[in-house]
């Protein structure tokens, strides 16, 4: 936006991994057209307090987009009674196939073309509909819905055990902003003395996935701008990882992944040179 | 385009539907970044002189992009030897699923990103793939090469007999543009005093898929801009079909589908106000 000579104000977080309200209310002049707030964090979980800002956007009669990508499935959402204006979904994030997603337009809302061409999907975007993917979004939709009560309560169990765990078993970790108002699967940890890169290739070769950062930041070695926001200092950031977990993940999992990180971590620590210094 | 502040020259096209290379060459000034023709049009399935346009295109120093959407899987298309900088192609054109395509670069051309956000698609086009349908696109490639020569003998010879068939059995039809330098499956035939659409009612309900226009512009009853170019007056626009066959029509699907047409085209012709007064 900024490249189209949009003036854009960019908020800071508190260590709650939330959006402080009153700085968002502060930032709000008389050209201010749009509020975009994710919903929900990719890398730490965080909520952000939702029907807050829609009521300060309905206030100031500025627009409100939320990226609920991460939210679909995980968070009740109610476009009318946040005051959502534009939220946009994917369908991965649900058990969905990939590459297709949703933005909802608030009735009356007219938004300029994304895509120019055909008339497809009300002019908005031209092209060949992904039909399978569309047919395959809703289904998982219906899914989600039908699970919701029993994917929120598997997730954050089986998440709250996996901290539990860790915290208990591995001196020098600690979770990166607080479990409530967190996505339920999302686990963000912090490994002190230690790589996360080194980690994630060890516990591949054991077939578990995790995430050093954003899944579209991927290969990067540029520190997370979310755990940076955070306060997260830059080598504790290398030592991060996004573990999570999903409706097929079970406690036998979680075992075997604790056991793996308390191998990994003792194999590292003994390496590092950080560590070395430190008397570990 | 012409939007964005860009000055924009239509070429016209000739009665064999294709664009004059004379009238291509001069409209070309210093000014002009890029040549933008399609590989083959969508409605009368005309085969542009894509050879000669790279030529001049490269001979000018001019960038050439063409839409080969319906060109792929029915001519050989040689990216270096036709001098083409960019191509675009779409999967549901050769049996793949939809809703995915590419485009083709250049190496070492530099084109601005398209969606902004992740690093997909090496940062050109952000957000998480659709990864069945691009292996699905790749699968129908596959197969489309195989099949390529008997695809297009198969095609050409039951779109030839069609056409045969329509022009000696119903008076007063005629088709648009030649049939050399044609899309093998491609028909686009007017049927004088009638309306298309009520045309195509018909054959619905017969179980034969017609179409009026351009997929793109369904439901619209503004008139054929290709045809219109063509010289296809605008009364006549609307009595036009394009009749399609692929790689699963058979003999016997042709001979049923013109009956049918006999059978509507006299129908309606004997209702029709424009062929009362004509003494139909």
């Amino acid at each position: 936006m900024e490249k189209h000579g949009y003036d854009v104000t960019y908020l800071g977080i508190g260590c709650d991994g939330k959006i402080n309200l009153e700085e968002l209310e502060a930032a709000i002049t008389d050209k201010t057209g749009l509020i975009s707030v994710m919903f929900v964090n990719n890398e730490i979980g965080t909520r952000q307090p939702i029907e807050e800002i829609g009521k300060i956007a309905k206030k100031h009669g500025v627009l409100f987009h939320t990226d609920g990508v991460q939210a679909l499935g995980n968070f009740r959402i109610d476009v009318k009674e946040m005051n959502i204006d534009m939220l946009s979904v994917s369908s991965h994030k649900i058990y969905g196939p990939k590459g297709v997603g949703a933005l909802y337009i608030r009735k009356g809302l007219r938004i300029s073309n994304y895509i120019h061409g055909g008339a497809q999907e009300m002019k908005r975007r031209a092209g060949t509909e992904n039909l399978a993917g569309i047919v395959g979004f809703g289904k998982a939709a219906e899914v989600s819905m039908h699970n919701f009560d029993w994917h929120v309560k598997h997730c954050s169990e089986l998440r709250n055990y996996l901290v539990e765990e860790i915290l208990n078993k591995i001196p020098n970790t600690y979770l990166n902003a607080p479990l409530e108002d967190r996505l339920p699967g999302n686990a963000n940890i912090t490994f002190e003395f230690i790589e996360g890169e080194a980690m994630l290739l060890y516990l591949d070769s054991h077939g578990i996935s995790v995430s050093t950062g954003s899944a579209c930041s991927s290969a990067s070695l540029v520190p997370s701008h979310v755990l940076t926001a955070l306060g997260v200092p830059v080598e504790k950031i290398h030592g991060t990882l996004r573990l999570t977990v999903g409706d097929f993940t079970t406690k036998e999992d979680i075992d075997y992944t604790v056991k793996a990180l308390i191998e990994v971590v003792d194999k590292l620590r003994k390496i590092s040179s950080v560590s070395e210094q430190k008397g570990w």
